[in-house]
């Protein structure tokens, strides 16, 4: 069985617990020769894979209670097996999800850390520099390489301290477990949405 | 008298207390016909003007307590006449600076509102969306639209708040008034720079 994550950037698969990625203009060459069970946020991939053979949508499967208009499938799926807690998905973008009592309470989105290095490459020349992963977030920058490394991290972390509430903080995404070690009740788990569609194969799809 | 203050975006121009701005591309063009004192931090007008008649330097005027490498001239400009507190200098970049007893005890850089909101549209043509300025912070967001302006100015705030430890912050910039808005004990000085430009050469340049 394939299951498939389908980003704005990747296509993350996953079979028989192993994980492989590709860029999203490969995928669009991808053509299965079995059944894979995909979520997807990208609106033109979803167009080209939602009539052919062996693509299985489980977006219809998923349900949530929440306010929230128009939260992604992939943020559902991510949060739909977390009680109480924080869910990060660290990938293009960053999204915060906060659940109690297995209720989705609301959420927020950040740029991912790739696109955050680029919009200051975009300011100006002298701030195109690549992010510093041992970074100390408890000392002011001394630098300008430090300045942005920190600018970069710091805010996510100090807000997420601020909306975790003392409650754990889920960590999933291309650059979750790098955002995970900043964090002190973090649990980091790349298989969180693969989980969770494989429980809602397991008990909606392949019940019926 | 004509002080201006160069950046990567924009220059602003300041003469008898009334400030103007214009485009980088169009200041290239701008041929001044009595004295202008200016700082710079874009090196491709500074290459420009540094051999133009009317053109003053200040840079070489300012001296700042620190042990920051390269701290840019706009930052040294902005805080040198504060003793303690945190200035915030909102435009292309967002700068933050710690002042401490007059040191200048560290700082770092976030990427400016409208390049935030261009890293979003970079992510997903759903993300392309423009900031509420009304954004409720103190709610979770419960919609896109929202969840894009709370993860812009959410975290610069909640940042702000932990490292200006009740001390005062000051803004200025572009967009300082629009986030200082969002601050309880905010100071919005959209002159910061230029009086301290005025203080430098009524002390040191016109001094000599």
């Amino acid at each position: 069985m394939i299951l498939c994550d389908i980003g704005n950037t990747n296509a993350t698969f996953c079979e028989d617990g192993k994980i492989s990625q590709i860029g999203i203009d490969k995928f669009k060459e991808y053509k299965p020769n079995q059944k894979v069970y995909y979520i997807c946020v990208n609106d033109q991939i979803q167009k080209i894979i939602k009539e052919q053979k062996y693509f299985i949508n489980l977006e219809p499967y998923y349900k949530i209670d929440t306010i929230y208009q128009g939260l992604g499938i992939d943020r559902i799926a991510a949060c739909s097996n977390i009680t109480n807690g924080v869910v990060v998905d660290a990938g293009s973008a960053i999204t915060v999800d906060i659940m109690l009592n297995s209720l989705h309470i609301g959420g927020y989105i950040l740029p991912g850390i790739a696109h955050m290095l680029k919009a200051y490459e975009n300011i100006s020349p002298r701030l195109k520099i690549p992010i510093n992963s041992q970074i100390d977030l408890d000392a002011f920058p001394q630098r300008t390489t430090d300045a942005i490394s920190y600018g970069i991290i710091k805010p996510i972390i100090t807000l997420l301290e601020k909306v975790a509430f003392g409650q754990n903080v889920y960590f999933t995404g291309g650059d979750g477990q790098f955002l995970s070690k900043f964090f002190k009740n973090a649990i980091y788990d790349r298989m969180l949405v693969f989980r969770s569609m494989q429980k809602i194969i397991n008990e909606k799809v392949l019940a019926c």
